[in-house]
């Protein structure tokens, strides 16, 4: 039997969100720079680099967004989300900090959204994206949940991708290995 | 700079090996049914069937297929791998039991790999792969870091998709959904 697709639910999506510090942790904390540096090629992220682009995430867009939805005015439009401010922000940090503050981050969104105790209603409220315009803020939140594990994928891609001449004939039964070998980061 | 892509190195391909178990346990441990059992589609993995895939790893694939090599035989042919050996296996387990069990074969393993105390020669030692042919040590444990890189990218995939009815426009912004349409299992 196949399950059906989940709809959204505050709780199941709150279980991930909880989850995603202490995965990118138990798969990072303490590796050499040789995995948590490296790349898919130029202009790509690695696993530091994701790590920073979560933390950009818990300040500057599904939480602020969500403020913005249920601030409830008459334009209701999203800051432009900035997939670049990571790379100054944390030059000289160590993984280790990042993997805390992230973890410190997002205990405090979660416990923010918690608190707000939202019902049915107030998750249709809607919100301009500033490339697709009208969302609603379960789509927000749906889409905070999938941008987390979409970043643990790609985290264990890049990694992956480390060994890629090191595999020999088993390259082609390894598709994480040929997986977005043009990356939008 | 881009960083190069790394040569195998043993001691950098046990870090990420030793990491594997705790990082699905932090990732899935407590989760509802909801996002342990869903899968991508008919004859797809869910994120139990991959922590049962890769138990038959321990068991049946890598450090077994490792003995062969170092056997030294005039065949070292590998025993074919049964891919849903864990579907039979592991009907009424708790995804709780088999990720202790994963975590136990995968230190005994890794305790066994480093008793052999292997050096350089020993690396390019050959085995026979059921589809391939030849391959050499250092090819079988690189390709063992990468498949479990690639189980947790496809677990994170999987999880990520059952919102994908969920996230509205934010679909075309995140690859995770729509990556593997015909997944390979």
């Amino acid at each position: 039997m196949v399950p059906e697709a989940m709809t959204f639910d505050l709780e199941r999506s709150t279980e991930v969100l909880a989850r995603t510090p202490g995965a990118l942790r138990a798969l990072l904390s303490g590796l050499p720079d040789a995995w948590i540096r490296g790349t898919e090629g130029p202009d790509t992220f690695s696993a530091f680099d994701v790590t920073g682009h979560l933390i950009d995430g818990e300040e500057t867009d599904w939480i602020p967004r969500a403020k913005i939805i249920l601030a409830g005015g008459p334009n209701p439009a999203f800051e432009p989300y900035d997939r670049f401010r990571h790379r100054a922000r944390n030059v000289g940090r160590t993984l280790e900090s990042l993997l805390d503050e992230f973890a410190s981050l997002r205990v405090a969104n979660l416990d923010l959204l918690h608190s707000w105790r939202l019902i049915g209603d107030q998750l249709e409220l809607p919100g301009i994206h500033p490339t697709f315009g009208r969302v609603t803020l379960r789509q927000l939140l749906a889409a905070w949940v999938v941008h987390d594990l979409g970043h643990v994928a790609q985290i264990a891609r890049v990694m992956a991708k480390q060994y890629k001449e090191e595999v020999g004939p088993w390259l082609e039964f390894m598709p994480v290995l040929t997986d977005h070998e043009r990356p939008r980061s």
